[in-house]
């Protein structure tokens, strides 16, 4: 439709939608850079989603039964931000919108969780988005299933784009949500043809819709700037089977006389001259940031419409049980159930005495078994590899249209896609999301895991195989790099437990994490109980400790994680025969460890002996605590991988790259 | 079909095709781990495709024209190795395969580049393959424009699984192929229906036909036990329009009486009672390893009757002039040519003196100019950011189906399929790949820049937009951990120039390297020419060197990367003018320096002088360089990054994290 035919058939949606170009014309013109093109391509749509479809209340942003928007397209940020200002939410003022992009302000070039009400996850890199909101469409079909659908019955609403659409990710989360079948999502696809190296036939014929429908979607389309139309589409979407694509013809830069359809209006500002033609063409003689107040108001009639909804919903709340209303909220807000502690007290207990030799996945499946039956908000999954990750425990059931109160998802080959849905489980509210797969395969699902870090989302990363210790499956397999990765990110715990007692404390600060997300990193291969000394302290908290302390003089300390700790211990055995009095550190987090204050960190390593650090895997993540922290290159040795790995058994793999308790040893008598 | 009557039907095939399934069975049991199923499933469809269609030479494993054959679904290595064994492949013995998967074996348990002539790349992360035989197409149409169809017209084979197609990047790969209207490319889909966790219905209803065909692929299907039938299929392939997916339905485990279409055939021996059952379903009376005489002979006639082939191509190349014919050798074989190392001298020359103040993504520009003209085998390309990575020169020419001769890959927005394309250019021969995107998204492309670096292909990834310093797009965009991401991983050469003769420095080494990938991280932001006096030498080769010395007696040394030179330059002269002597070491690549004799290393950081790095990034990587080298804990300090970045503009960001010449100075001062 164009803008003549739409102003003279719909004046009222006209200038709702024109309030929401204008602003973004404006904000990023002020801000000398942003995206203006998007929103102003979208305006139609979003005007229509938000005044007849999405159920929300903007006075109360939080609202648990609220429908979720996510912009995937996260570029266009001032599409949201425009609708927050204009619904009324509390925090998203226009000084905000004057400060679009600047130091400080809550509305950040893309729109970032936790910086202001109504942005549901951090979106930009493209794809996260749409594939965080399958995450969010299974956490309301799980909640719904356990708490009813009278508290639990909304929406996810997700727009993306070409380049969201084009992103491998995007794959992964159209196949799982087509299994899932979602039809509580619904994708508005900004059909607008542009990428940023032009049409987007340049780099792609893929037919989006056959390509939707392949994997067992809904496809709708509509033309994004016909509100009946959109307003039909939409309608059809609420009803349809499984999640739904809608296919939404827009211009992008819509109005813009020399930009409109072209890259030229993607990524920069418009410039004065543009942006004064483009408002002479919408009839906008407003200045910059001026909305009358009647278009206005009527916004904020918009915002507050759904207060009807949420009093309403409200009542049936309170008709729950107070346990059941309790419990709902404390899902909700993600508070950690008391529980939890006692269940890992128990295990502890009961494991240090029984000291079994196993590797820390099997362990890791051991906790899983003890907690997850205490803990209903849990979901489990892997990336298809549940039998080698051991991320289920009995009781859980699989998570499918058939059984929504099952807890446990098959993520298909998806380690991208189950990273960004697990955000998405944690940021609708209601369940605490682990998934495993490889640790190597860190590299698959590092764009979503990164925005965990980013988010603050305490995702658990179940990372089995967590070095050459995997073995014949050779150097594909090993991680060697993976760890100093990990630890180079900032908000992430890197775990990586020595034995069965440290998986269960690594697991109870990751279930307990309010705004970090872990990592585990844990063996393939069995290993021995270490702490076999039964202490109600979590001592892996503190992400380093003594183990085992010298006999006689203190002379080297042997730092290591994970399966090399036994091999720690076994040199300090040689080295101890030979009257070295040795000190072994496990250093399970070192992302805690440095969180400690000096004087802990002073006490687990003092000044003067001789420093080994042995790990399989590169070093540079050790030359903090070898060299520094009082340490000097002198006295400082390291025992570990330089280079990838090799296929072969393990036993024979450490053996040739020399991670032994005699080249340990070794290390330590050529540094005394 | 079944066995009975493939046996009765097809007596001859039969015994091929059997004796890649007993050597797979037999190897996975003496292995006792590994993936037998795979190559019992796809036996029937490789011994057609190896007998009927590859074109191949075992006793000439790098003929220029040969097919290529990848096998994505790398766990079933062992269908590769008993191929390249039967087929006469001097490398592949039979001691080799009985040694499959132990330490020194060229058969690891997943197929390595380098290893074993006739594995055209590594493959085992799920989806690498089939993405990087895209790469491979491409280079091969490029070559055939460039040479002619007379010396370069071969197709490319993969074999897929349905995890390969389950991953995301296999969807960046399709879209980029069926856009590319790759008609030399076809993918054999071992249609089994099993993953580990069991059906692939377990995780995705994804019609996988459908799918393809939304992308321009052929799309044809066959009952992949039927050597007939598989016939007509390949022979179709070979005619179709555009790339060719072709549907092999076929069962796991082919004839294991308990584990056929299980996943327990997937990935573990099938154990001694299942093979001797199975073999006597198979009607094969001998011991394991052992292959008839008969049959030997039979497939090693397959293995020769491509020399022919290969001596009438032989007759066709030395009709080239001999000039051409070198110069197809040297880009078959990456040889440098000279030009570069004359072009780089020219380059640095007239831009010392002219010093301009540029982004050292537009010096990599100008770099580029001067370059691609000179080297025809270069192919550029960008993950559509072409015009923010700078990555596009006069006269390249888009590459596709119209311009074959196009040297420039609209990749789309596929920053994993754009990196596995690059592996694939550069191991099919004739080209060398660079390609850019934003450096943050190393994250979406790590799986494959990993396989580069394992691999030793030195593909040069153009990364721009390396810091804080890109902006206002925020901490989603903004990298500070990925410098430690690239240099923890081994065999990869992270550059970050400080100008625009650093940038040329770097490119010069980048497309020289033999087996080195390279990252290089180029600023957003104009910087200043620091290298005024031009040499000819490469100072970037030596990874560290002095860039100014300190005036007086040297108290302090400052070591920075990139853009925060010019920042350490700046906190020199607060330095010096309060009389403390400061020399500054530009260190644009701290894999090179790290690889300089300890003389030179001593030289530049010489002990005693407090020593303060500057780089807006995480101190990770750089304490080996601080404490270590002779320096020491009490001398050292950092001003950098240690969390994410923010949304506002770039000077604002360096002034808020504290990355300024004042804070740099004070750093000094405290440590004096």
């Amino acid at each position: 439709m164009d803008i003549a035919t739409l102003r003279a058939n719909h004046p009222e949606h006209w200038k709702l939608a024109t309030a929401i170009r204008v602003l973004a014309m404006d904000a990023v013109q002020a801000a000398n850079s942003g995206h203006p093109g998007m929103p102003m391509g979208m305006a139609d749509v979003a005007t229509v989603l938000f005044s007849k479809h999405l159920k929300f209340d903007a006075k109360a942003p939080r609202w648990a039964d609220r429908d979720r928007f996510v912009l995937s397209a996260g570029h266009g940020s001032m599409l949201l931000y425009a609708l927050l200002y204009l619904t009324g939410y509390e925090q998203a003022t226009l000084d905000q919108i004057k400060s679009f992009r600047q130091w400080g302000s809550r509305m950040a070039g893309h729109p970032e969780y936790g910086h202001l009400e109504g942005v549901e996850t951090t979106t930009g890199p493209l794809g996260q988005g749409i594939s965080t909101a399958v995450g969010m469409a299974m956490a309301e079909k799980s909640m719904a299933a356990r708490f009813g659908k009278k508290v639990v019955d909304h929406r996810i609403w997700v727009i993306a784009g070409d380049g969201c659409l084009m992103e491998g990710i995007s794959q992964e989360a159209i196949g799982l949500a087509g299994k899932q079948q979602l039809d509580n999502l619904v994708v508005l696809w900004d059909d607008n043809n542009i990428t940023i190296d032009g049409r987007v036939s340049v780099a792609d014929i893929t037919d989006q819709k056959a390509r939707f429908a392949a994997s067992g979607w809904t496809v709708l389309a509509c033309d994004g700037h016909d509100p009946e139309d959109i307003e039909r589409a939409l309608s059809a979407a609420e009803t349809a089977k499984g999640p739904v694509l809608v296919d939404c013809k827009t211009i992008i830069g819509f109005g813009a006389p020399h930009k409109a359809d072209s890259h030229a209006a993607h990524g920069a500002p418009l410039g004065a001259e543009e942006i004064a033609a483009t408002k002479e063409i919408y009839g906008w003689p407003y200045g910059p940031f001026e909305i009358p107040a009647e278009i206005k108001s009527a916004w904020e009639a918009i915002g507050s419409k759904g207060a009807a909804d949420h009093a309403e919903w409200q009542v049936r709340f309170e008709a729950l049980s107070g346990a059941k209303q309790a419990e709902f909220e404390r899902q909700v807000t993600h508070g950690v159930s008391k529980k939890l502690a006692t269940a890992i007290r128990a295990f502890k207990k009961a494991q240090s005495e029984a000291a079994p030799k196993v590797a820390t996945r099997k362990a890791s499946e051991m906790v899983l078994a003890a907690v997850n039956p205490v803990l209903p908000e849990t979901m489990g999954g892997s990336a298809d590899l549940t039998g080698s990750n051991l991320t289920l425990t009995p009781g859980l059931g699989d998570f499918s249209a058939e059984n929504r109160k099952g807890r446990y998802i098959r993520y298909g080959i998806r380690e991208h896609g189950m990273a960004a849905a697990m955000n998405g489980l944690y940021l609708h509210g209601g369940v605490r999301p682990y998934g495993g797969t490889f640790f190597c395969f860190t590299d698959y699902a590092r764009g979503a895991m990164r925005l965990s870090a980013l988010m603050g989302v305490p995702a658990v990363y179940v990372m089995t195989h967590d070095s050459i210790g995997l073995g014949e499956d050779g150097p594909t397999h090993q991680p060697v790099e993976h760890l100093a990765m990990c630890r180079a990110t900032p908000n992430t715990w890197t775990f990586r437990p020595a034995d069965v007692i440290e998986t269960a404390e690594a697991w109870e600060l990751a279930l307990s994490s309010e705004r970090t997300p872990s990592v585990l990193a844990l063996s393939r291969q069995n290993l021995p109980t270490l702490r076999t000394k039964h202490t109600t302290q979590n001592l892996t908290a503190k992400g380093a400790y003594v183990l085992e302390e010298a006999a006689g003089k203190r002379q080297a300390i042997l730092m290591a994680t994970g399966s090399e700790v036994e091999i720690a211990m076994k040199a300090r055995d040689i080295l101890q025969s030979q009257a070295i009095g040795t000190r072994v550190v496990s250093v399970p987090c070192m992302e805690l460890f440095a969180a400690q204050d000096e004087a802990y960190r002073r006490r687990v390593l003092p000044a003067g002996a001789v420093r080994v650090a042995v790990e399989a895997a590169v070093q540079q993540p050790w030359d903090r605590w070898l060299m520094g922290e009082r340490g000097s290159e002198k006295k400082a040795g390291f025992v570990g991988m330089t280079g990838f790995g090799a296929s072969a058994p393990a036993n024979e793999l450490y053996q040739h790259f020399g991670i032994t308790p005699e080249a340990i040893a070794e290390k330590v008598k050529s540094l005394l």
